[in-house]
């Protein structure tokens, strides 16, 4: 470490620890526990949906000065970023020497200049064994609709690695929404119905946030909070439309916050990439650089290989990146083959489920086929 | 093999293929397919929901007859070792010589007679460890209650099997609920105020059968099946009510039929028990046993070793097993410590997530605490 840096403190819950000096010694952690806290989901110092104004800024910067902190890691989505590009000002206004680089960490996936972000590709592998595994329960009891619901509110980042899930064109899922576009309710019944004609069964992944022709949840109730309002129970919703309009038996699966820590599914490139970006971080501080952003630059050749960049933190601040229009289909219900060729390095393999082979045994009566309850 | 069986037939969809004569020659299955078939969640087969009639008993002996089918092995619950029952008793009316074995499957743990049945200990882990991931979260994000929906009609085997997930008191879960018990909605309102009040953070286990005082699942929307009737939303529900009535952020989630079919989940213990249970089926079969389900039966000593047994048909058709009363503390919202005892060899080692070490740095301004947002 750099002879001048001589203490490594963590922030309890986020912007609010520094607010209120609530800090944790990490040069007192032993190096058992941080190894062990780096396998364990969600954050160990803790998070915060705390917005600031200027008068937490001033506050933050207060507590700056009077600990030495000199070097600032802030690690987040965009709106983190959108805070660590304000106190890099703050602290540039007031002549206080403070390097200020962000670390990107979010699983929407939803910052711009970098390939992706750490914990996308974690999250984006649970949701893909998920509906793996919730389309093979599909088909072993089938005549119904499955409508799983996955994290994403203004992005279908996470909707879109639901794709990985297939193996054979008929596999789950058969319809992935994007929150980017409304959604009319009768265009996905009739989709939902299609499919289910077709194959008498339908697993469709849709987002938390997605909206309808009028830019409503569907009827969901909904939660209004600092970052907006969205809907609370939106796939239930939908099974419920699709029972009442279609008259076909539908039910919906949330696994909701178990995407973004299940400790089943971590994905080995992500766990890697996180590591790398903290320690590009620290590098860059450590060179002289502040007002940046660590940012994952994907290598042009045909094995998958990264390289760290750096981008200025007013490129990302509050800046969305949506999930791009030439990856979606026409119908706006599924992915195209490059967006595979992006994540599926990202992700790893979902490994296939294997089905029996067709082997039917000749019938012997002649029973007329009764109605599947 | 016993020399006189020459054919091995899967049925497809349980009993609708065996009315529809819809079968799969096993015996044309390659060796790797069956192994990797083991490996797959749900079944390979196909499942059925179908209730059978005398109609319906009649004709799948006819199709016994034209197949030459002397060995009837069917999995399932209480429900499918009440048809098999009923088959077994009308084949042997018509003096058919049909060996009758069922084997116990069913992630709900409700057969009586039997330890515990294949399947549950697989999904029981799926959920120990979702609430753990779950709790993680909610403690890295404090101020909010998450209730998170748990497999279970009638029985609260699976939402026991979440106190799994505790490495310390205080982890999540913080409350567990049996659908055995009515709960009134003031009780478990009080009982989320009181840990909240003293955590900032409360974690809820319940069953999606669990209903309130008056027998009602708290206003839940309801889908009348040929089970009878089912909440398809009731953790939303109760986080609504939370929100109203007690003014606390609250969230559900709901991973539903992840729960049975997450292959990141599969206990160890499960999948060699379940290969037994089939083991010990064909063995009794070719033994001449008839009428009878095997069973697992727990060996007295320190280490957990099984041993498997047979018991009548009768004695677990459509029966069923709850929770039981003494496994449960006296205010009905946490197990006692012999459910662990019973549990833990099945499920296996849930590994605790590691924290960091308190290792707090001294204050040096004198801020007053604001309010987290």
């Amino acid at each position: 470490m750099h002879p001048e840096i001589t203490a490594l403190y963590g922030a309890r819950f986020g912007i609010a620890g520094i607010l209120s000096e609530d800090f944790i010694d990490l040069y007192r952690q032993p190096e058992a526990t941080l190894k062990a806290v780096a396998r364990t989901p969600s954050s160990a110092l803790g998070t915060s949906r705390r917005e600031v104004g200027a008068a937490e800024l001033a506050q933050a910067l207060d507590v700056f000065r009077a600990h030495g902190i000199r070097y600032f890691f802030y690690n987040g989505g965009n709106g983190s970023m959108g805070t660590a590009h304000q106190i890099q000002a703050i602290a540039s206004a007031a002549g206080y020497d403070l390097q200020v680089i962000g670390i990107p960490k979010t699983i929407d996936n939803d910052l711009l200049e970098t390939d992706h972000t750490p914990g996308y590709a974690s999250t984006a592998r649970f949701f893909a064994s998920a509906v793996r595994d919730i389309g093979a329960d599909n088909r072993a009891l089938p005549g119904q609709v499955e409508v799983i619901e996955i994290l994403g509110r203004n992005v279908g980042w996470l909707a879109a690695a639901t794709s990985l899930a297939r193996a054979e064109p008929d596999d789950a899922p058969h319809l992935i929404y994007f929150p980017e576009q409304r959604l009319p309710l009768d265009r996905l019944l009739s989709d939902i119905e299609r499919i289910f004609r077709r194959l008498n069964r339908c697993v469709v992944a849709v987002c938390e946030g997605q909206l309808d022709e009028n830019g409503e949840p569907f009827g969901a109730d909904v939660r209004s909070g600092s970052r907006g309002s969205l809907a609370m129970n939106l796939a239930h919703r939908l099974a419920l439309l699709v029972m009442e309009r279609l008259k076909i038996r539908a039910r919906s699966e949330k696994p909701g916050l178990l995407g973004r820590a299940c400790t089943a599914c971590i994905s080995d490139v992500d766990w890697k990439e996180a590591r790398r970006c903290g320690n590009a971080a620290v590098s860059a501080a450590i060179r002289g650089e502040t007002g940046k952003m660590v940012t994952l630059l994907r290598d042009s050749g045909a094995e998958y290989t990264m390289e760290t960049g750096l981008i200025g933190l007013d490129r990302v601040a509050f800046l969305e990146r949506p999930f791009p229009a030439e990856w979606r289909n026409q119908d706006g219900n599924d992915v195209l083959p490059q967006f595979r060729d992006y994540a599926a390095p990202l992700v790893g393999t979902i490994e296939r489920h294997r089905m029996l082979v067709d082997a039917p045994v000749s019938k012997s009566l002649n029973i007329l086929h009764t109605e599947e309850s």
